[in-house]
Parts: C-alpha cells; sequence; structure tokens
C-alpha cells in the first residue's frame, strides 16, 4: 500500500467519524437530552461501527491508541450542543449523513483488505464499519433503526463495499477503487433522499 | 484433540448456523422487511454467537477467514425470500431451531475448551454461542427477547454445555460428551416445544 | 506498578461486579424473571462494562481466565432469588450501586493506563467499565436506560475516571489517585441520589 493510500483512507475516516458523530449528537438534541448523553451518542454512533470492524478484524482498536478520535467526537458533541438547532437543518444532516456513509464503506473495506482479510467478508466490513454505528445509536434511542426501514441506506453502503471490493480484486490500485466506488454508493444514496427510492419488501 | 472431533464440530458449526440464520431470516420475513434486511437478520442471528465467543476466547472470529459461513447465512436469506412462506411452517422452524441450539450450545464449549478456558467458562460459552444471535435478532427487530420468556430455552442450552464440559472433564473423549449431551440439551427444548415446559417465574 | 496497587484493584474489581450483578438480578426479580434470567442478567450487568474494556484495550478478557468472577455473578443471582424481596430496599441497592460506580470507573481507567492507553481514552474506559453494563441490562429489560436519563449517573463515572487519570498524570502514585478520585466521584452520585442533582437538558 502506498502513502496516497494511507492518506486518502485518513480522509475518508475523518470525514465519517466527524459526520456520524453530528447524527448521534442530533439525536441526542431532538432527545431533548444532557450534555453527557450528546458525548455519548456522538461517540458510539461516530466510533461503533468502526470499533467493532476492528475487533472483528483483529487489529487493534483505532481510537485507543490515538486520542485525536474520542477529541473529535467529543467536540462535535459540544459544537451541535452549543450552536443554534436551526444551524442543522434535516436535509444538510441527511446529505453529509450520505457522504459519510460512502467514505467509510470503502474505507472500512479497504482496511480489512489490509489486514488480510478476503474479499466477501471484507466488504462485509465495509457496511459494519459504515452502519453498526448508527445502529446502535438507534437501540439506544429506542427508536426503529435504519436497519429495520425500507429506504436504501445498508444498501448503498453494501454497493460502495463491495464495488471497491470487486474492483480492488480486478486490479486496480485501491485509490483507484475507492474514487470510483464511494461515489457510486454516494449516489445510491442521494437517490434514496432526493427521489424516497427504496427496497421492496416481502409479500409472499 | 482427534480429526474425529474436528469433523463433528465442523458438522455442528454448519447446523447451527444455517439454521439460526433461517429463523433470522423468517423474523425478516414476519416483520415484511426487504432483502437487505433479511441478509443482516440472517448474518446477525446465525454468526452473532459464535463471533461474540470468539472474541471472548480471544480466537481469531471465525467468519473472517473462511468466506463460506457469510455465504452461507447470505444463501438462506435469499432461499427464504424466494420460497413461498407456507413452506416454513413456525413448528418446522421451531424443531430446527431446536437442533441448532443443542448442537451449537456444544460446539460453543468444545472450542473454548480447545482455547484453554477453564470449564465454567466455557460452559457458558456454550449458552452465548447458542443464544446470543438469537438475542441480538430480537433487539434489533424490537421483539421480547428470548432471554425474558419463561419457555425453557437458554437452559436447555446451559444444560447441553454444562454436561458437555462436566464429561469431558469426567475424562470422556469429546465426540462421547459431544454426543451425550448435544441430545439431552435437545430433549429439554423438545419437551419445552411439545409440552410447553417452563421455568418458575420470581413470585417473592 | 506494586503488589498494593494489584490489591487495591482487586478490591475494587470484587466490589464493581458483586454491586452491579445484584442490581441485575434485581431487575429480573422485578420484571418476574426465572431463575436463568435472574443468572443471565446478573452475569451481563456484572461484567459487561469489563468485558468490554478488555476487548478495547486488548486485553485477555478476565472472567475467560478466572472462574471465581462468574461465580461471584451466579451466587449473587441465587441470593437475590431465595432472599425475601425487602431485604433489597430500593435506597440500599442505589447506594451500593454508587460505591460500584465509584470504584468500577478507577479501576477501569488504571487497567487501561496499565495497558499503555493514553489518558483521554484510558478515561473513557472507566466510564464503559461502570457504566455499560447497566446499558445492556436496561436494552435487554427493554427499560429506558440510564445513558437517557437527566439524573447524574454517567457523569460521576467520568468525573472518577477522569479525576484519576489527571492526578496520575500529574504524578502521584495510583493508589493515591484512587483514594481521592473514587470517593469524588461517589460524592457526585450521591448527591444526584439524596437530592436529585440531574444535569440540564437541551432547550435550544
Amino acid at each position: 500500500m502506498t502513502g496516497g493510500t494511507f492518506w486518502l483512507t485518513g480522509i475518508l475516516d475523518v470525514a465519517g467519524i466527524a459526520v456520524f458523530a453530528m447524527s448521534g449528537a442530533l439525536m441526542a438534541a431532538r432527545a431533548r437530552q444532557t450534555m453527557v448523553t450528546f458525548a455519548f451518542f456522538a461517540a458510539v454512533t461516530g466510533m461503533g461501527g468502526g470499533t467493532v470492524r476492528d475487533l472483528l478484524i483483529g487489529a487493534p482498536v483505532f481510537w485507543m491508541h490515538e486520542p485525536i478520535w474520542i477529541a473529535t467526537c467529543l467536540s462535535v458533541a459540544v459544537l451541535v450542543w452549543f450552536l443554534p438547532n436551526r444551524m442543522w437543518p434535516v436535509r444538510a444532516v441527511e446529505w453529509c449523513d450520505a457522504v459519510g456513509l460512502a467514505a467509510y464503506s470503502v474505507y472500512g473495506a479497504a482496511k480489512a483488505l489490509q489486514y488480510g482479510i478476503p474479499p466477501l467478508p471484507a466488504a462485509v466490513m465495509g457496511v459494519v464499519t459504515a452502519c453498526l454505528g448508527g445502529i446502535f445509536r438507534d437501540v439506544l434511542a429506542g427508536v426503529p433503526s435504519i436497519v429495520i426501514r425500507p429506504e436504501i441506506y445498508v444498501t448503498a453502503a453494501a454497493a460502495a463495499a463491495a464495488g471497491f471490493v470487486v474492483l480492488v480484486w480486478a486490479g486496480l490500485p485501491m485509490i483507484v477503487a475507492a474514487l470510483i466506488a464511494a461515489p457510486a454508493g454516494f449516489a445510491l444514496r442521494a437517490l434514496a433522499i432526493a427521489r424516497g427510492l427504496a427496497l421492496p419488501a416481502y409479500r409472499r
């Protein structure tokens, strides 16, 4: 792996964590919670997916050795607490979350591949990285989780992660594969936000 | 440990995962979910317990290095999605689940012993392996979890795992202990299904 | 680290686990559950926080190699089952839990520091150790979790853990830092129990 790839994955990682932390803090704001709950929700949503990924692939848990990640989540929680609510229009947050979802799916799959995980589980690690923080947030807050809503969300993460893994497997450099797969996953999620694209439900 | 034991635990493992994945996918079907949720529920229910066991005993997480396990869960999800619903009578699923429960309890305890875990925590690992996937499935779906229903379920897993550990500790070969303990756990669960056997609730 | 510190952390650990196991078993009693659920809730509440801490810091999971911890949780479950309910006045349990919370926060942070975790994540590990078992218990039982109630609880754990880490970072021996930080965290929680001290909720 080249330095360029590391740099890319570093940027994708920051993007994912800050945006997801924001969605966690905003959930706490909507539920009229306290500062401590803001911090807890920001941390769980921002770092939960990556934590489970690292445990599963056998990597040291990323935020245990670099204080920057927790510091980012706590800063986002403080920001959301102090800035006026109308600063965070629902739509804007959804669009940021879509960027984070696409970036984080690719980043999770890339990290798994770097740890020698085969393509299929590596793609699943992309989905875990991108979606598990939000699922934890929803279970803790007691609201229906993203995984049981028909809207395209987990699917967009799966498309980005699987696309990335297939392109790498086909021989493309990781950075090129990422620059194709992440925008594709984002486009899929964008269709869901803009046009209400959803998967069909089971009707048998 | 002999090759025979490895072979046995391999069979028990496949049985457990496929059956549990099916119960996860059927939960998604009952909730009128999408294909992606089917896959997610099949994977979490089929592999959740074994994943936690591997993390706890310090083993590499089993499905990270062998794509066959995720592939099994995804295939089961697709099967349940496409086959007509009446193919899956509630009773038949319950009986399959009982086989999986007994097999997986013994398998989980055997793997823990092989990793040098002492008998008491090893027996608990059997229960974790057999029951945690179902608990995750219930928490995600928002239904009351098996662990808070009086019906004999966790108890049957505990009986199979503890029986296995005691027999091995008494000097029996693992394969013999498994062939005694798994049917015993299955019988206990069968009594719960057929006769409604349940534990007494707290009344003080 | 000296033998005295090990001894101290051993005592703090036992205190934390037994008290949290009791709060888990009492939750099962209130929900009129069975003996198996008592054991499950006692184990998850007593050992859940420490388990996640060990996984995150890369330590062997503590109860996998010493049967004493599961044995403690199971014994507490049996005790709560057989002793009459009026033996466990709500207030007494809350006070015991406050001791466990303070002790366990400091213990978790101390163990993380011993594993070379930097101060900020080490303080978070104290909060995880003290609070996650209770959060698991609440999610399993389907009641609103401590993390979404305004009452000072997670805050007291954070104060004890952060205070401990700062004092150690300032050069104090671990045992002295613990004997200052744990009582301070306990005092904060005591104010919440006795006077209803709570954090302000988000109102923007």
